[in-house]
């Protein structure tokens, strides 16, 4: 007898698309035949200044443990987190990524008979970590491409458990300054579960600064979660953490698994949170590349969604398949958002001056040989 | 009001106490004040030669990569694993570590209205995941320290949507020889997935050798797991990896996190498949090793559980906790095993000569300084 095994997941699992991460340049190289060395990506919202020397530094000297397994507690990192952000290591969890930290948390927290509120065109992860345990994603419609965070008040029931807030918003880079996310979270009952995803914060510059580790006294429901992925430059090492209470924070690192953030993951995260410097560029660089990119769309008459976060959506109209196409065969990777009911727009990280630029001719060059149509040029 | 947020978690979390890892060195030295350059460790079955210089020039070739996201896919590793293991890539399931592919199964084929049957002594990973998603494990008596096969199969129920067998088992270090695996596999109904956990097949020398993924075209129902943390010598970087029918990696893969192995552990896993002669040492050490452990534990009068893994578990008698304690005191890291139920024993790993011989004295040393009892001799 011959089984069909997919019928033998679990429910959520049997419908569930897994996540389309950015192309990586390899694959670029191999699919179109094109040299790694002059592709550029622009896809992942990964920073473009290459790592910190701290944490170069921090790796190397962390290599001849590599038949070691990592210390499970993190104890250095919870060490240097505390020490950075003034709060206790119990308020911390660490995870493969925040990715690992925002399934942790779902699961933690959700099943099969919950509700979770996220909003429209929000972060791919929440959505899928739903499904994946079969509870139901309600997903609020935005406003402005941002999340109406009056609607999700509304959109809580009795069964709702978590509600994901990402702030700034992946990939429309809408955020919320403080003011809101006080009066969202005051409206939100105790016995619910708030997420506020601080992938970008560290972006955010002067007023509308939302640091949401000072809410956390005043909400116990609250869970921060951050990365090591952006504005840190570790994408590739996968670290990241959430802060909540403690209570909180021990019920996670009991699902959470031993040894999700590896030895050089430890070091380096450790040691970066000592790169102010570092910190400071990435910062920098990612707001001149912003303007670039904004004077440059405005220049092609292109529309885009202001962003606070370290990559732009830009409406490059019905077409977008076909210029990412153009942009592909020019070695030039970002990231189309029709996963995210966006198909018009497509999401470019902030790259090096020169890297923007190169994307910007070959987009013109994109939009300029492919025939146009009313609807073709954006606006 | 306030909230008490353990009631809010699922269930299962609710009573679960997360795996307890081997103490690590900086963990001990800070405890005990001890300096940890004195310190040995051989209490989480890591690889004492340190790392295959292989790998070592392949994460140090990766590092301008840090601020990249790992190639999702797993593109190179797979490759290397098919040509290896004459595979084909879309079979493998890629994990950090094997205790994460573990789990993606679990989460894949069992819920709350699950039966997940393992053996009474096996690896901690297996009723820890399952009581996480609320599902009800069966833990089977083991006969002789090792998997009772039969009473496994006469465990199955309607319920039953995963067997976990580890071969060798951990800790007890006790294997199957491949007639035994056939006839169990044999037994088992179609609808039910035996998960054959291999993380410590590269140990096994000569007859009795079974090679799981050699029954993967027989059993459609058979997902073989394997890591790069023990004889590979990379546990730090967090690296395992699972064989199953294409239909079945299809369905783990949209589970696992997309990013769960980083680039760095993609490029180590990747290389050392290539540096024969780093297993062959390590599987020669490891032998030699066994033998030395062995002799000691005859001379000293102790009894063990013959192992066919990195690692063996003495008998030390009812006063294990004081004897560990006593290692502890003298710098020496093993593994006490009474949350597997075993009280007695203490599951050492195998070391370089010179550590097992300081282990050897060190328990020397504890057993005769503690006061006997008659039961304290382990007889």
């Amino acid at each position: 007898m011959s089984i069909d095994y997919q019928s033998l997941a679990v429910k959520g699992v049997q419908a569930l698309s897994p996540y389309q991460p950015g192309k990586p340049i390899d694959e670029l190289a191999r699919e179109l035949g094109l040299n790694p060395d002059g592709i550029i990506k622009l896809a992942s919202n990964e920073n473009p200044l290459g790592p910190s020397p701290k944490a170069l530094a921090a790796v190397r000297e962390a290599l001849d443990e590599l038949c070691r397994y990592p210390d499970g507690n993190g104890f250095e990192l919870k060490q240097a987190l505390s020490a950075r952000f003034a709060v206790k290591p119990s308020q911390i969890t660490l995870g493969n990524g925040s990715n690992d930290v925002l399934e942790v948390i779902t699961r933690c927290f959700a099943d099969s008979s919950s509700e979770v509120v996220f909003s429209q065109y929000a972060f791919a992860v929440y959505p899928l970590v739903t499904q994946a345990i079969g509870a139901k994603g309600v997903s609020v419609p935005a406003k402005d491409y941002g999340h109406d965070l009056d609607a999700m008040v509304e959109a809580i029931t009795d069964r709702t458990k978590l509600v994901f807030v990402a702030n700034p918003n992946n990939p429309t880079g809408t955020v919320h300054g403080a003011e809101a996310i006080e009066s969202f979270l005051d409206r939100i009952p105790a016995r619910v579960l708030v997420v506020l995803d601080e992938a970008y914060c560290e972006y955010l510059q002067g007023e509308g600064y939302v640091d949401g580790l000072s809410l956390l006294e005043r909400y116990p429901n609250l869970i921060v979660t951050r990365t090591f992925s952006k504005a840190w430059g570790l994408a590739s090492l996968r670290a990241g953490y959430s802060v909540s209470s403690p209570e909180i924070a021990n019920i996670l690192n009991r699902v959470r698994q031993p040894f999700n953030v590896d030895t050089l993951a430890l070091a380096a995260a450790t040691a970066v949170l000592g790169d102010e410097e570092y910190l400071q560029r990435s910062c920098e660089v990612n707001a001149q590349g912003m303007k670039q990119l904004e004077s440059s769309f405005g220049e092609m008459g292109l529309e885009y969604i202001p962003s606070a976060g370290n990559f732009i959506a830009v409406d490059v109209g019905e077409r977008a398949p076909e210029i990412n196409q153009s942009l592909l065969e020019q070695g030039v990777i970002v990231r189309p958002i029709a996963g995210y009911g966006m198909p018009r727009h497509l999401r470019v990280s902030i790259g090096l001056p020169e890297e923007n630029a190169r994307f910007v001719e070959a987009l013109s060059h994109a939009l300029g040989t492919l025939p146009e149509t009313e609807s073709g040029r954006g606006v």
